[in-house]
């Protein structure tokens, strides 16, 4: 049977932005994590993005986290791993050594600088506003890093700009196996509409997989029209908490639950793990 | 409340290229049809369009059949009903006598003269293929009938130059309050993309509600995308007899039942009889 | 040196729809065809694309002239020639017969069915409107004829729906090498705008040349698109007469004048008749 | 008359990236920017976009330089000014204290942070690479302080990200009356294709007039698209020194002299500086 069909679902099982103030269920420890990852798994996901947090749910980037996290996942379940890189006011040698010591299959490349900001309708200001700086020297090592581990980079590109300076490092040959993400609803970055993933989407380089993710209340709507045009899938607490309008989710498992019957309502299977790694053209 | 949310789900309910060797659920005499308004109603859709259908299941244009589905129906539920004008060799007066005489919400008004065919990749050669002629002079002939009648026309367009062919009968004065439907996945027409609904929906003009037909098996598919474009849905047995691959609707409420589901998916509420009045302009 | 910004000009040199009345620079014997075709290849054609006409003016598709005009033309230069296909209530087979005959380099080939109209927006009525029949059996006919004829087809498409009918004739294995004209400006077909030139162009299967052929005013707007595009243009009497507003072109050779220092402008040369048949992949 | 054809072109006189070193033809002092002015103004534009410099050609932000400007060029044509409000590492006070006491009738406002860089294909390296701040913070001090002068901003947008960030600043009551200008072909942001300048103009704001600044060699291309899609263009020395490859322009009239006559070639007459005002809705 071919692959066409069949769609990576990845859980984005906690971030560092939310609580559980916020939300009950966003785990924190390693082993919090991995049961998420557990259930993201049993839902349909074939692949979990991961953040670290410390016991009390601050943010990390510690290896040892990291190594607990990823231990007590595989003890679960196989699901395939994609590791943060983000932080912010962070040395990048910091940001990526979990990456060196630990390999895991994929790991996220933030693709270009911005302003990163939420705006609100109602209140008619901006809920918070920051700059999100990745240069190219600091794309350029991460990317070394990333190949020096055998890990696959993905690409995450918040704007049309982001993307294409994908191909001066194709170029360059530091990009060759990897993979987009075209993460879309950041006030600064591009706009989470059917349209915008579209046009975006025809933009990513020929043989070169795609996902979309979507930011906050729109992400549903993303991921109809991301289904629709073939590519891959990502939900998960980090990036929104509701199944729908006033209906938050009770765990990852939900979210990934909703994704896979939203996929085949268009005609298309989960992949399994070993699917995914075909997909997604994973050496590990 | 707002109505941009909310979307308009029209149910073909029958057509006449399929019969009960087919799909045994579809309906052939004035009340079965009814019934199947009835049960589209309940699922959810505000609308239905109607093809009639002589006792045995044959095509029929026969104003006293038109006139029988309409009073069942009105038995039945207050949904809006859209008449069929599309008929093969023959002349132009009978095809449009139904809605001088009963004057529907809505008649479907076909918007372009092409070359109509169903191409089988397994048998790698088409299923069949003939000339669907609709010239000006018959779309401009048809107008004029249903301006009279008080009936909104609802301009079925199969490509892009068809869509684009209202702008000189708007410029005429011909065209005033109409709908659009995007009729995608006919052999000779536009192919049934996500890409090509985006690209098509775009250059409908300004403030003139549009909805998809999705002819077969991507049905789907540009349901789950024109939902989350903001565009009204129609399904039904007339387009299509399958839920999911190889399994075949029990009927139209079926039908409705899972783009009702796919709508509140994306956060969008089917619009209730009332609600798709105002979203369509109906005056009657 | 790289061929990609090298851009093939065709001109078309007559057509059949003009006469002397109109435009007297409008060649109507294979002796004055042949000398349009010399001075749009002195201009920068490397191609011409070539109607038949009776000494007299009216529209031909008799062998004999055929014949005549490529003798003609070829002793006076080695351009590329294109012949049409086009005819309206002729047998098939004589649409034909100058193809198997004669085997020209290139023949078009229209591709679909169609309102083929014109609109005047002073006037608030319609120049003339008709019916372009092009049924599949017929493509296919002639099809058969241009690869017996060793003759590259030319796919004139007037809509979305005319360029994707190449994919089941290429599944089918009658379409190999061809090549694809974007027909835009009829009324009835897509409209001549940059934006639909953009997206229809996007839709060319990969490796395919493609050219624009704009009908009547807009045609200079949709050669600066195409050229920056990337695609290849045609001009000639037969599409437009008009230089600019109100300034009829001097002949065919003044049309390419302006073509070709368009293209440069936008830094591309034009193709020489040798780099044309290698960017048509021309056999022979 | 319509103005529907009218394209308002801008010459963007000196910059304050490249030096006499790179392009001998490039003003320094006011009196020079000011003879600049003037022959782009005889050559066709409507508007200057004025950088300030020391008399030494070094980047300067001082009023006193660009009061001297403004009132070179008053004394010798009636040319529309915007003024740059760019510079890196100043502070904002120091920015856009020009703008507070000299009023011009436009000043650029640069809507996002990105990466800024260049890179070579030949060398297979960066050219240069560096952070291009603008903070929301930032900007809406820009937009009070130009509303206070009574001027109109220019959003200038390097990305879709950039153009949508415009919308909560409407929503915020901040951008009432601006015009959009769409910069491509810096590496980090869009790229510089036909492709991209059709998408990226259908995404602004209904009724707000744009234009497009092309970055370097693809420049011209990038005017062709703009002039068919019906937008407003911009040349100039600060973008691009070339009228072909390896043909340096000598001054800024003669890169407007071939923007006019592209102009024309599409059928576009550029606008009179009273056209302008009123295709551009300066109140002043």
């Amino acid at each position: 049977m071919g692959q066409k069909d069949k769609v990576v679902v990845t859980c984005a099982l906690t971030g560092v932005m939310a609580n559980r103030m916020q939300c009950k269920h966003i785990p924190y420890t390693p082993a919090e994590i991995a049961e998420e990852a557990l259930r993201a798994y049993n839902a349909g996901a074939s692949a979990v993005h991961i953040h670290g947090r410390e016991y009390d749910g601050s943010p990390s980037i510690r290896v040892e986290i990291f190594k607990e996290i990823k231990e007590e996942i595989e003890k679960r379940c196989p699901v395939l791993m994609c590791f943060s890189t983000g932080a912010i006011g962070v040395p990048e040698e910091m940001r990526v050594a979990h990456v060196r010591q630990l390999k895991p299959h994929i790991a996220a490349l933030n693709m270009g600088t911005m302003n990163y900001a939420k705006y609100s309708e109602k209140r008619k200001d901006f809920v918070f506003k920051f700059t999100f700086t990745n240069t190219f020297d600091e794309i350029i090592y991460f990317i070394k890093a990333m190949n020096d581990a055998g890990t696959k980079p993905e690409c995450e590109c918040f704007d049309i700009g982001h993307l294409e300076s994908i191909y001066p490092l194709m170029d360059m040959g530091l990009l060759k196996n990897f993979q987009v993400s075209l993460v879309m609803g950041v006030t600064g970055g591009i706009r989470a509409t059917a349209r915008n993933l579209t046009y975006m989407s025809s933009l990513v380089p020929k043989n070169i997989v795609w996902q979309v993710i979507g930011i906050s209340q729109d992400q549903w709507l993303l991921i109809a029209t991301a289904l629709s045009l073939g590519g891959q899938i990502r939900v998960g607490l980090e990036d929104n908490f509701y199944l729908s309008e006033g209906l938050m989710a009770g765990g990852n498992g939900q979210l990934v639950d909703k994704a896979v019957k939203m996929a085949r309502d268009v005609g298309r299977e989960p992949a399994t793990v070993e699917e995914a790694r075909q997909i997604l053209k994973l050496n590990t």
